[in-house]
């Protein structure tokens, strides 16, 4: 492993992922130096001496290759540039998962919400998540209770691209009642953390991996929040980071969407109410000032509508067989089964059998 | 009674309320000559000569005697001066009940919305138009089915001022399932109309009357519409008349909270959750460009606020002993009885054999 890496994956055991000291080191001096300094631990960074101590970088690095993580750099095709551009980025990013990172979250949405939501929102979060993932849109959300948990379901139920960003290390299941969902977002999606395997999830860094959520997704959707809620702290690190944000109204009898009215009368999010009004919203956002320095055209962008809509009609992990797309897109066979011949030339579905699937997110098999 | 008068009463008989011809001819010539021309019929005028044929508006007069209305004109004291300023005033107001219009509509907010109301909807009507009573607001609306019967119920239940603006004549309750509840409002607070006695009600008629209750108030506040909700007409003239809207959110899971979500999508309409929502809209309102020239100082406003507490604790129509203000101001009786000294002072309530009430609004003991 290069020593970049190996000295990112040592930063996020060190220090906390908002450590202002360790930003401002990282920034002058690069990733080994910064570790070399914390390590040497003069002056203010003698605060650093307990965890150098019992720093294993190694051993966090068996841990992480045990459950099937790897550590993603700036640089890495894995890396999300979107990541790199919010104000206090993460050292590294622990990931576990089959899909890959950067393409996962190129089309990504964060749905987030209270952790005691009622029936109305987690059947608004499924329905959201479930609606985004069919259209080809990842779900990103932090695995908690509630409406996290059904965010990550919906996407799932429709063998869509789910994310879950953790607050402590991508190996420790947290909340552990969300122990079968996690592993199946990591056996199926993606389990992400900023903090080294072994750290556990504390106060400081849910509110830190908030801003992950908000800053790797182009836009943040609150399905249900109380005044207090936590999701109200992700809608701010969307705001700083300069990503839209909707909020899905509900009772005005129901305190759990208090924070949601709140969000919309202070002019901060836009009231969305249908997947559709959620893709309006963060597909203004990918057409202007969040990414205007890429200049990259994906192949499915401007496609004809009815190419467009049997595109959305192939799943991205099962395959189906030409007259169940047909029955989706509801045109005749030869006119589905051309368009198929289209978007298979650009690369954007493939056929196996006589079935077809969207061409499949590139795997990483290898940690690091 | 003087002839302006009984020209506007013939007017409201002989034209639709925003018919262009007969507006441009009234501002050109004024009431009197219009109906003399109106009678003569010649040129495009002579559409109205079966409506002139059976004209009799001294039989209109006598109907409205009969359930005690009255026509207020533009110059009466009882003309609310707002009503005066949109773009299609009325040609004269047809009113029955015991309050002074202008008074009462000083200080009001339209409550409207759909007539097939969820039961979500009709308690939000009722709550708020009930919290917007308990502050002095009088409650205008359409005497429909669903929202508007809740917000007509949920001021009279806590005795406050309400105003019924029907599509048809202020004799004629309708609907007439509604009959027993139009009755009360003509009793304990005000039943208006712009068509005269014996007017049925018409489809555009509905269409016009909701611009008067757009614009005899300071705010319009939907609380359930569905997308093709005649309310959603109510907005547009609320908007046209540079009125504020508020809109009440409801699960996006009901069709019936559609158009209020749309409303506030498209910026037409702030979210509003509570009275004090409702109260902040509609007083920014009167403190900006919509009724800058009155240069009018109301008694109550900046009282302090232990005083304007006392104020709103007393009822407009009932009166209260000392001890029930005291219970529900929460103060020390000597304190209470101090600021209703002030209050009296200020005249802006009265005593009567130990028990107090809000200054009654001026009566008025005959028609026109």
């Amino acid at each position: 492993m290069d020593a970049d890496r190996f000295a990112r994956a040592a930063l996020s055991r060190l220090a906390e992922p908002c450590d202002q000291e360790v930003r401002t080191l990282l920034d002058e001096v690069g990733p080994v130096e910064a570790v070399v300094r914390i390590r040497a631990g003069s002056g203010t960074l003698a605060r650093f001496r307990p965890r150098v101590a019992s720093l294993d970088t190694e051993r966090d690095l068996d841990i992480a290759a045990k459950v099937g993580a790897r550590v993603v750099v700036p640089g890495d095709d894995e890396w999300p540039e979107r990541l790199g551009g919010i104000p206090i980025p993460p050292y590294c990013v622990w990931v576990r998962g089959p899909l890959d990172l950067a393409e996962t979250v190129e089309r990504s949405v964060a749905v987030v919400g209270s952790r005691t939501a009622t029936a109305y929102g987690e059947q608004v979060a499924a329905d959201l998540a479930a609606g985004l993932a069919r259209r080809g849109w990842s779900v990103v959300s932090g695995a908690a209770f509630g409406i996290d948990g059904s965010a990550h379901r919906g996407a799932l139920a429709v063998d869509g691209a789910t994310v879950a960003v953790l607050a402590g290390g991508v190996e420790r299941p947290y909340p552990s009642g969300h122990a079968t969902l996690i592993s199946r977002i990591a056996r199926d999606g993606l389990v992400v953390s900023e903090v080294a395997p072994g750290s556990a999830p504390m106060k400081s860094r849910f509110l830190a991996r908030n801003r992950l959520i908000a800053g790797m997704t182009r836009g943040t959707v609150v399905v249900e929040a109380d005044l207090r809620s936590g999701s109200r702290n992700t809608v701010k690190h969307a705001i700083e980071a300069g990503r839209h944000v909707g909020a899905v109204p509900g009772p005005i009898t129901s305190m759990t969407s208090s924070g949601c009215h709140q969000e919309i009368r202070d002019g901060r999010a836009v009231l969305v109410t249908s997947t559709e009004e959620v893709i309006d919203l963060v597909g203004d956002l990918g057409a202007d000032a969040c990414e205007p320095a890429r200049g990259l055209v994906r192949p499915e962008d401007g496609l004809p509508p009815l190419d467009a809509s049997v595109l959305e009609a192939v799943p991205f992990r099962s395959a189906l067989p030409l007259d169940a797309v047909v029955r989706s897109v509801a045109q005749p066979p030869l006119v589905v089964r051309a368009a198929l011949g289209r978007l298979e030339r650009l690369g954007l579905v493939t056929e196996s059998a006589g079935t077809w699937r969207k061409r499949p997110q590139r795997r990483l098999t290898t940690a690091g």
